[in-house]
């Protein structure tokens, strides 16, 4: 792990038709071209029950996946979420030890990939749609508060208008959210995969919160606060496998919840009696 | 638990100086003068290290503590976080057997109580201030986001006009964030005890919303999954402490640790070793 602190961990988010991976395209070809070498990750964990897309990313990232100066991965799939986090957890290494210095990672699809990939990255870039009134409607409670930058996506030809008007209104909102505990107060701006300069500018924001959270002592110390979040996270993760895959609770509780629901029986006395049959005390 | 489906479990929050007591003190008058019956319970997870306070709510609501209609208990003391949850789970069951038809759930304090009080409860009520430029500030992040109203307290006097604005700029905030799953839309509106009117509207706004939510069958189904949910936690908090407070696991537990910040091993090995320990497999 020792080279790990030389890179920048990106999250990217955003619903779909955002234009995430064009996005990801432009913005990589953007970081290769002055010189970084970039590594792009997906997290997918819907990817439990498809066992991942046959259609790599690669086809949707044309330039950039014959880039000699980029890497891309697919989410691992036919995994757990935990088993997801894991193998995405343990690439961002590989990636950092094999010396690529921008990683980028990718939330595919719905469920809770925005949170594991929140819990994995420095730096948390939201993609947004400008459009009239109920922008948010796509977007998932919390995942606004969980961002560094609010870019809004597609600002150029007949959408320069709305977009700028959608800057004001979620400049505005954000506002009204407390301050991150990092002292990061998050930008919002817009973007277009044909304006270079808005590319670069959104390198810019996540290069100045690198340059602040490293002077402040908060980057190292949040990485250290996920890998100690990731360790208890797992030993969790085990211990309920291991009590939930028993033969004796498997057996028990299903019968035990259509009571909890039907209010046969408090959730306490229920839990506390299937625990029972696990443990000494 | 038969006769619980009659009542109304409302949760209460607001950053200290909100007036969340003589809120609840003028709200609590209201409702047992047209007939209810209303037990108010405080959730305070920080009594874990204080043990409680000397100085009992009972104190802070001088009129609705000898009303003979009103039942008010302070939080329990001396407890850990899941035993105050199912403390007071257990005194709402309690409450509403004995006949009582709100219930009204404070939080007190700061740490985790919003999200606890979120889980027992039918409608979550967010006090707020008016005040220039930064309102939220003191808000923790996402608890806007759990509101099923948004109340701005102390809209009397000179402090109308503010808080006429800061209706209007949440509710403009508000249309931002996607819908809640059971299609309530949460109001915006001002308040003062002083105002009966004010009072008696929030009422009706909680009335609408558990008309609404019983006639498409969200109500009695959100109230299952609460405690199908706390059937879990609760099962998973007495495997956590099991593992956590064994002496192997103690003794090892922080060595690992510093290990993980140094970045000398992997959360995942780690994690693993200390659960093998104790496990089969």
């Amino acid at each position: 792990m020792p080279r790990s602190g030389n890179s920048i961990r990106i999250g990217i988010t955003g619903v779909p038709g955002v234009g995430k991976s064009t996005f990801i395209e432009t913005f990589g070809k953007y970081l290769t071209s002055i010189g970084k070498k970039l590594a792009v990750l997906a997290v997918d964990p819907s990817s439990e029950l498809s066992k991942g897309s046959i259609l790599g990313d690669k086809t949707r990232m044309e330039e950039l996946s014959i880039d000699p100066q980029a890497f891309i991965r697919p989410s691992p799939s036919g995994l757990t979420l935990g088993g997801v986090a894991r193998k995405t957890r343990e690439t961002i290494i590989l990636c950092e030890a094999a010396g690529f210095d921008a990683i980028l990672i990718e939330t595919v699809g719905v469920g809770q990939s925005e949170t594991l990939v929140k819990s994995m990255v420095d730096f948390f870039l939201l993609l947004m749609l400008s459009g009239a009134g109920d922008e948010l409607q796509g977007i998932k409670r919390g995942i606004m508060e969980m961002a560094d930058a609010l870019i809004i996506t597609k600002a150029d030809g007949d959408n320069i208008a709305k977009a700028t008007a959608a800057k004001a209104l979620y400049t505005s909102a954000l506002q009204l959210f407390p301050k991150n505990e990092n002292g990061w107060r998050p930008p919002v701006d817009t973007c277009s995969v044909f304006l270079q300069d808005s590319i670069e500018k959104i390198w810019n924001i996540i290069a100045d919160f690198e340059n602040q959270t490293k002077a402040n002592g908060f980057f190292l110390k949040h990485r250290a606060e996920q890998s100690v979040k990731t360790f208890y996270e797992w030993m969790n993760d085990m211990l309920k496998e291991h009590f939930y895959s028993n033969a004796i609770i498997e057996n028990k509780i299903n019968d035990l919840i259509a009571d909890i629901k039907a209010g046969k029986v408090s959730p306490y006395k229920a839990g506390t009696e299937l625990v029972q049959l696990t443990t000494n005390h």
